[in-house]
């Protein structure tokens, strides 16, 4: 019998910053909170919200979350949502290296979660450079009709052509692409387990690469790419069985 | 009919490096370089081996393959074995960032491969920290049975806890755990298209985090795991179908 909780979900939303950072604020997050707390309940998760957390706060509730019982949880998972640099995420007031958040969680610090799959979703610009995209041939079945659909509605079809970076535009309107795409995905294939979560994700980038572009009055910001990267230490397949 | 070349496969063996960069030779490299050929080679790729390149000849080499002709081509491959640092990896001459070399078959500069999987493989140590591992209840089944009984001969089961970098532990004599790891991946699930690429790089995961551990007289360096990095930005899944 499956116990009730499949882990602790810790979703950090940052919007507002302090004049100090001289961040402006990110726009257009409710949504991508509204349909993150959906999908991640549906998974079953223990959800954590927190919104404007400054950076020590994020790294002791981390630490306090780490400390918690997970002897009876399949894995960990966090969303983290604002601005970034390579490597790196703003609290509030700063920036702090994404690595000081991930080393709360290794298995020697957390023994609770050895051995288990510890989730990191980011939604942060990982760099500035922008990707005019490179034009393909047509050659690739879309994922479904719905995405089929989508694709012919373009004049042609962009790949990005930066694999880098995780450059995460935001749609001030409609949330984000990656996380918008990630719960969609999580959505369609992942409760019930009828994907693994790697392949669920090559499916998000498939998503984020071939139907967002920008629009924007600025030409140097319009028609940009982007594609998410995943960065993958997983030594089993992760499947949401219910 | 399918085209009799997969594509590229370019295999980069650095093992002697110049006395400025104080960088040791690499020993037991012969062994990794025999699998990949053959490993590679049953994959159907055309193979492009060098061993002993200095940065420049290396970016050149790269230059001068990216501009091939890729039209008929389903993917690129590279293997680059070396000395590294964090994102970067040694010519006999001195360091050269890894995306430089990435860079060379962007999608943009490199038209003929956009829209295409291109897949760089790493056997080069990407950081200097231990990993003393953790020691975790055996839950998980093994994938075979020759992984079970190399388990059941290890005393107690260790996990790695660093997940930031690829510490690449070569082994002098049966040469490194990620190649050795990978190619026998590859023979088995690869070629036949019985796995994805990532699903069978997760095994490779699996393997080198749970059958190896170093054996050293020094006790700071013997009983260390490592677990490989995979970063994807891939779109869909990869097949090797025959």
């Amino acid at each position: 019998m499956r116990h009730p909780c499949r882990g602790y979900c810790l979703i950090v939303n940052n919007y507002e910053f302090d004049a100090s950072t001289k961040m402006s604020a990110r726009s257009g997050t409710a949504s991508d909170l509204a349909v993150l707390r959906e999908s991640f309940r549906r998974l079953q998760f223990q959800l954590v919200i927190v919104e404007n957390v400054r950076c020590g706060q994020l790294l002791s509730l981390c630490s306090q979350l780490a400390a918690q019982d997970h002897s009876q949880a399949d894995c960990f998972a966090a969303v983290l949502m604002s601005h970034g640099e390579p490597d790196q995420i703003y609290g509030t007031d700063g920036l702090l290296r994404v690595d000081e958040i991930l080393a709360r969680f290794r298995g020697d610090v957390c023994p609770g979660l050895a051995g288990k799959p510890k989730l990191f979703f980011l939604q942060a610009c990982r760099g500035s450079k922008f990707d005019a995209g490179v034009e393909v041939p047509d050659s690739g079945a879309p994922s479904d009709e719905a995405d089929a659909a989508a694709i012919e509605q373009q004049q042609r079809r962009l790949l990005p052509s930066e694999a880098d970076f995780l450059v995460a535009w935001r749609n001030a309107v409609h949330g984000s692409w990656f996380v918008q795409s990630l719960c969609r995905s999580l959505d369609e294939w992942g409760y019930g387990g009828r994907l693994d979560l790697q392949r669920l994700l090559t499916r998000v980038c498939w998503r984020v690469a071939n139907l967002y572009e920008s629009n924007a009055r600025d030409p140097l910001l319009c028609r940009k790419k982007q594609v998410p990267c995943i960065v993958s230490m997983l030594t089993k397949e992760v499947y949401f069985v219910p």
